[in-house]
């Protein structure tokens, strides 16, 4: 059982509250995060030895000058790390390891904090006299925001206040510059600190951490960030206020980053304006600018949304980041709201868009997830290759994985004064609304989901769990052996007296299925994709029969679609296969689609999501 | 008759060989040159000196050390329309004031040129210790070959050498800088000089030129530039040796100045193994890497070609030098081989891709050519904006488009031991093989040419006449009343005793027709375009029923095609219309396409050249 993000205060004006304690135990969630835990954090200390990103936190100390690194915000990849390593230890109290490594960056960066609470080695180290002189390129919030959330998560995970001392003395900082009569009334080029602020006010209960959060959002979109200079205000989230949005724009994780921290500040103020606006920018994101893997921000140039339905295959940008932004925010929306919608995005975007980001390894990466690669790819490396990479120059991917992965239990569960709703499934325990279940299935793999009620009130309580939108057929049983009776829009609700021990079945339909896209996407017109359940499934080559012309397959939309599972293939998979073509010919050549989120963990090759229709 | 580009040696290895002298004297292309002349390039001084062109060079001249404007090669402005100047006073030696213009800017060339011949304002104003230190990014040599070229034009068109005396010492000081046994063993971020020295050597006939040229060409490829650094080899055309690459890639205009620059080379030397290369990477571009319109370089990210078949219509850079630069490398292709296909490309991009950079005002300019602008979109204003703008900060283009045009009745006949071809069809005067011809015809508007022969040797004569690729259907009329026989791919040739008056007459079919894309083109799959001539159509809203939903029109494969010329739109266009549908409707709507080449001239709004079939 472990804390985690989002701890709302006890007056938040959100419909659902997250769950007090949630665990992941078994199944698909629980191997990608066991290697979570033992590849990808276990090795984050030296990946950011080997990135030079620990030497710049000694030289800040040191009071070296010399900076490693191509970027600014350095710094926040250890933070990000730190995060990440704080849930995992909530996890894994008696990891010795992490827990040494996590006291030594904490203590490596109080070393290296100012007497003023400034922190960011690449201005102390490089460039002291710019300090809060670029707010457009600097990220000195955007740091400040990551080093507040690894404070917050360490807190939470353990108890100790060391890394919560040094954030709250940035923050102090942060406070005692900004604000409408102080020395510097602006906003950060990458949002990031806004989300982290109202955390920092539900950890410490201190209000003015939500104030300047407030502040943050409010001042935004109101040119404080010259955006005649290029790439331009909305490249930095400043050309129009959040409340007067109609649509997203600009930078996908600036955006996204921001849109999670305007709706923590909704949660905690229940100002219901802000809360229109950000249903509106939602539903214009996940009906307009979201492919079809969740991933979002199709254009490479300033790794932004573009228009809706500007979504190209094979230059789709839909960076890692992005996917988890629009995950923490979904998250957020979902709670406010209670709609079931946004955890359907949730599930798409980690099953999909999100996953794809990380190997299979643990220890390979993706910044860019395409949907298409086509035979004559060839690829020019760097961060934005098609191709796994052990680490980035720009490395902001690989420990946001890493902190969302540890954190993820705590996207599958709520609560409210009616019960518990199941948002997400995974073999697991959680505990909200005053009961606690336990969650066994073989999802994504298999479709039954059995629910379990461990503790509940002796009076009626409603056990929820969502009936996913892709989900054309499904069959409850509840404790009775009957079928629970209400239900509402993405919800089955079962409201009954409960007993320990009684157990809801829900069998979801996992009949694979083809997908038409939304007609008005001109990128992937006559095309077809492939999903079963929570899963978008893609061609890759190396699964195709040796020598067909990758990029001249077609299916037709009638194919019928054959389903197994393989277990030695990819970690274990269930593999859709249908009869497809080869265009000009008539001939049926089989065609055989593993889950997108698996894609590019063999050797290189063409791939493709959408497929032309025969 | 004006003098032209690419006045060959008489030792040269083409195919065939630029006219002598060629003039257009009405008709389509002559309105388009008439505003070039009257607008364009009237108004260029006043431009380069708003812009602070002009400012740079007095600068220099006067050592002091304010630089204006955002690139190093803000010169290379100045030179281009030089270029583009002294072509036109070819045409127009009477035009007194844009003579005047052209001595103030040579003589503030030549004020502002070092004692050592060097001629950059931007290192020599702002950053003198960085001279020859930066050839990525510095355009020294850029800046030195459209210098050159100007100074070409300028010795062409008027007999004079004050131009031509600075460029020389500009490429003495080159010569003395670079080589292999020099200071410098390197070659520039941006190629240009290559094809300016081809010329050089042409108009004073000194050998060193041409081997400069050919040691600038042959050195690329070799990571003499520092691939390692973003954006990367193939950016700075330094991946791979010419003779060596199998495709156009990287940064689309760079390319394609280096590879007209390698054809100058070819025609020169007469190197077989370097012409086969040309061949090959032509192929690849025409094929695999070239919009419907001719436009080129597909993306965004570093200008840059993209894959094969990607052809986005929505996020087509398609940049208008890319397309003048496709232009001059198709055309000294044409005269290496004597092979239709790169004329028929050349038509293609002039009547499209390359003229939708201008406004009909002759005052309003493209930077990037879409294919598709949705209701939806959102100008962002800058240089990349769909909107036309009336000068770039990035301004390449629009004295580009100006030298371009100024010098277009070159790019339309050419000659051989046998007689004279007609290349492109526009009503003028054109003199080669040993022959003159006029032309008369209404083009594109009617498929009516009318070739006459005003002089030709007494002797068997030949008169070839190109038979575009996209023409199915034609007739042709001998002088004697019967048609001539004998036909050669891509050519319409008639060998006889011509006598002064002699008319051949082709006409081409023109009826409008719909084209589907290569269906390996992921883009625009689905979709059907509609051409007439060598015209590319598009949708633009203006023209659709009042309250259509634009984004929703579809048009029958089968659709008829009406055609009607409209001579107070757009300055005189044919328009094709046709009923199409709105998406999920039965009934028709009635469509009206306009050129691409107009499009952008009236109020804004949506446009597509690719339709959605019903």
């Amino acid at each position: 059982m472990s804390p985690g993000p989002i701890r709302l205060t006890g007056h938040a004006y959100t419909t659902l509250r997250p769950a007090g304690a949630a665990c992941i135990t078994g199944g698909f969630w629980a191997d990608r995060r066991r290697t979570n835990a033992e590849v990808s954090i276990a090795q984050g200390p030296a990946k950011l030895e080997a990135a030079g990103n620990l030497a710049n936190l000694r030289a800040a100390a040191d009071g070296g000058n010399t900076f490693t690194g191509d970027y600014p915000f350095q710094d926040s990849d250890v933070h990000k790390w730190l995060e990440a390593a704080s849930w995992q230890l909530a996890d894994q109290p008696e990891n010795a390891e992490l827990a040494a490594h996590v006291d030594q960056l904490i203590a490596l960066l109080a070393s290296a904090q100012e007497p003023d609470g400034y922190l960011q080695t690449y201005f102390q180290v490089a460039h002291p006299e710019k300090r809060w002189q670029d707010l457009r390129w600097g990220h000195e919030l955007y740091c400040a925001g990551h080093l507040i959330q690894a404070a917050v998560a360490h807190r939470r995970a353990t108890g100790r206040d060391e890394l919560l001392a040094v954030a709250v003395r940035f923050a102090v900082h942060v406070d005692s510059v900004f604000g409408p009569d102080k020395a510097v009334d602006g906003v950060c080029g990458h949002p990031e600190i806004e989300t982290a602020l109202v955390e920092l006010y539900r950890e410490t209960r201190e209000r003015r951490w939500l104030d300047l959060a407030g502040y943050f959002v409010e001042r935004r979109g109101h040119g404080l960030l010259d955006g005649e200079r290029r790439p331009g205000a909305v490249y930095w989230q400043d050309h129009v206020p959040v409340r007067e949005a109609t649509t997203v724009a600009g930078h996908a994780v600036r955006q996204l980053y921001l849109l999670a921290g305007a709706t923590d500040l909704a949660a905690e103020t229940g100002d219901a304006d802000l809360r229109v606006s950000l249903e509106r920018l939602w539903a214009a994101m996940a009906g307009t600018k979201t492919y079809l893997t969740g991933g979002v921000g199709s254009r490479y140039e300033g790794e932004a949304f573009g228009e809706p339905y500007e979504l190209p295959a094979d230059r789709a940008y839909a960076e890692t980041c992005a996917a988890i932004a629009s995950v923490q925010w979904s998250w957020r929306m979902a709670l406010l709201t209670g709609e079931a919608k946004y955890s359907d995005l949730v599930e798409r975007t980690l099953f999909n868009g999100f996953l794809s980001g990380v190997g299979l390894d643990g220890d390979s990466w993706l910044y860019v997830n395409p949907l298409q690669i086509r035979e004559s790819y060839e690829d020019s490396g760097g961060d934005k290759s098609a191709r796994r990479t052990p680490w980035f120059r720009c490395a902001c991917c690989p420990p946001n994985v890493m902190r969302l992965l540890a954190s993820l239990p705590h996207y599958m569960a709520s609560g409210d004064g009616e019960g518990l709703q199941l948002h997400q499934f995974a073999t697991g325990v959680f505990e909200a609304g005053g009961g606690r279940v336990r969650v066994a299935t073989d999802y994504p793999w298999g479709g039954r989901i059995a629910v379990t009620v461990e503790e509940a009130p002796g009076a009626e309580w409603t056990l929820s769990v969502r009936i996913p939108a892709w989900c054309e057929d499904f069959t409850a049983t509840a404790p009775d052996g009957g079928a629970p009776a209400e239900t509402v829009p993405g919800w089955l609700r079962l409201r009954r007296r409960w007993q320990p021990g009684d157990t809801l079945t829900v069998d979801l339909d996992l009949t694979a299925r083809l997908t038409r896209p939304d007609p008005r996407v001109d990128a992937v017109r006559g095309c077809v994709a492939i999903e079963r359940g929570p899963l978008v499934h893609c061609l890759e080559g190396v699964d195709q029969r040796p020598g067909v012309p990758f990029d001249e397959l077609t299916l037709p939309y009638g194919a019928h679609l054959a389903v197994r599972h393989e277990p030695d293939l990819l970690g274990g998979v269930t593999v859709v296969s249908a009869d497809g073509r080869i265009r000009g010919s008539a001939d049926a050549v089989r065609l055989t689609a593993v889950p997108y989120c698996a894609w590019a963990n063999r050797r290189p090759g063409p791939m493709r999501v959408w497929i032309p229709e025969s």
